[in-house]
């Protein structure tokens, strides 16, 4: 899934160039290569099919220059992830009904790529073998407010698989205190394993609006009516996440509990946390031209080449993309989506 | 006098682009043609000379169109303000040896022309008339300790001119507020007027030796042995300013007290103090397209067409040139030629 617009690293990512097509985090890779990447290490890469808004089709063949046209799917509207999986997996099971299929995100960061694949692996032969709908849950290291919890109870399925009780959105802190101390919980990641059969199965039940708009497309996903089809069907979707639609609902939910070094990357903050820092606490990418006097704690993002002096800032960022600069508290990050708000009120669309 | 590398606005002034030749307010033009423009109100258009280093004069014609070759003086190494003037003065006492001249560098702001075309207009008449050198002085408005100061006693000349008593450097905060009651200092503007003869005269007795190097070109200013002239004759001057070698040693020197609205630019501090601020104090140059939240009292500066946004800066000057970005707090502006020497020292002579 790469069809995410990220406002909250703007200026760096940019409607036209959003998160998961930038080397965020300064490696050389964007996320979507790395996630790319990733998945190249356990399915065959001719099965990896990137769902996409048509306006970002030509930077996931830039990106990702070994696809073919056919493993692009472009949706003509932002609809969420319930429309962009109901469209997956119907074309998918257009060309396997018995196939297996992972979904992901391919703005997150997975640093273990090794534990990231074993998990995979173990929750295919799962998928293949039960009536199930499998998600990804991160063992949590903190009582984050940023992420989605799920809980599970003691039912098991094949040794490690628990079966998930509730879904919980950002909790304030109390709560994800709560959630951490109880044992109960795992960050959701938004990761997902089935069967094709299982989810169109669940689509049907839950969201049989939406299930009727993909199921009517059944003899003309992979051939060369598929694009005009889904121009059409788009608009009739409502915009509703796979997990709203469907994973809260369903009773067929099991969770994986996973370690793998996964991170959302959802804000500056959490790019801060991961890069490296001095001993004061600032953190700088990528350029190597940055002079800090009395200054901590700040990161500095701003394309190569750029000379920054910095003088008495401490708990800043610093970021520059694109003739556009924004220099903010780190505690005040959150705020950069009313920025982005803003700049496009007073200054137009193209600056955002 | 326009051979200044004024580093104290780096990075908007460039050692190859020092604040002279910048629109360093905003007003759509820069301070040497500001400075121009002045002068053509009281003198004919080839009767302006402008003296800057061999490196600069692609940057005179740039801004100056108007002149031709012969009025642009290059230096060939960064002599200070004595060698200067005495290439101009003895250029100029060949072509005419009864000649009167004013002297003032290209860098400064005056706000009220008429007022400075009255005092430049009753200092040529004394000048012309009298064996002595004039000096410009500003009436002080506040204990600045930024500039020079000039005292005065009460011998009078052609009823408006003062003999000059003593001159002082920078002085500390308790010493400047002195100056300032005691109604006898005025501020020193670097602004001088006298004839050739008379100035001639005073590197005689109190400069022999770069008297001596620019006389023996008497024969070859304003011929095609010039430049070849003047690149040896550099060389053999040792670098003092017009201040300590003549000023404060002859006993001719004479001020004319003046008002015309005069600021030197110095520091971006001066900058601030005269530019339009909104009611919170903040000040942007020349971009339109800043958004500030909880901010105050800050200069932005920064080209035009750039979109800035700042949250949580108080007191801070925010400046961008030539993909260079400067942060600090306003009160920590006199460290910038530190900034400039480290950024040397570091990334090398091209980016200072």
């Amino acid at each position: 899934m790469a069809g995410g617009i990220g406002s909250r690293f703007w200026p760096v990512s940019r409607l036209s160039h959003p998160k998961q097509f930038i080397d965020i985090l300064g490696t050389g890779k964007t996320l979507i290569q790395q996630t790319y990447e990733r998945f190249t290490r356990t399915v065959p890469k001719e099965n990896i099919f990137i769902v996409t808004n048509d306006i970002y089709t030509g930077l996931v063949k830039e990106q990702l220059p070994e696809l073919n046209e056919a493993q692009i799917l472009a949706e003509p509207i932002m609809r969420n992830t319930a429309p962009c999986i109901a469209y997956g997996c119907y074309k998918i099971s257009q060309i396997n009904p018995n196939a297996c299929v992972i979904i992901a995100p391919s703005d997150h960061l997975i640093l273990d790529t090794e534990g990231f694949v074993h998990a995979i692996n173990l929750s295919l032969q799962t998928a293949a073998s039960n009536d199930c709908l499998i998600t990804l849950g991160i063992k949590p290291s903190r009582p984050d407010t940023g992420y989605g919890y799920i809980q599970f109870n003691s039912v098991i399925l094949d040794k490690d698989f628990h079966k998930v009780k509730s879904f919980t959105e950002k909790p304030n802190i109390d709560l994800a205190k709560t959630f951490i101390q109880s044992g109960e919980f795992l960050w959701n990641a938004g990761i997902f394993v089935w069967s094709v059969k299982n989810i169109i199965k669940a689509f049907k039940q839950h969201l049989p609006e939406i299930n009727d708009v993909f199921k009517e497309g059944e003899n003309v996903y992979n051939t060369a009516g598929e694009q005009e089809f889904i121009q059409k069907a788009y608009y009739q979707c409502t915009n509703i996440s796979i997990d709203y639609g469907i994973m809260e609902k369903a009773d067929n939910v099991y969770v994986l509990p996973s370690e793998f070094g996964w991170s959302d990357l959802g804000t500056w903050a959490s790019v801060y946390d991961l890069i490296d820092k001095d001993y004061v606490g600032n953190a700088v990418l990528p350029s190597e031209r940055v002079i800090m006097y009395d200054s901590s704690n700040c990161m500095v993002n701003v394309p190569k080449g750029k000379v920054v002096i910095l003088q008495g800032l401490h708990d800043f960022i610093v970021v520059e993309n694109n003739n556009t600069l924004l220099i903010c508290p780190r505690s005040e990050e959150q705020n950069v989506k009313q920025v982005v708000a803003d700049v496009k009120q007073r200054f137009g669309q193209e600056f955002i």
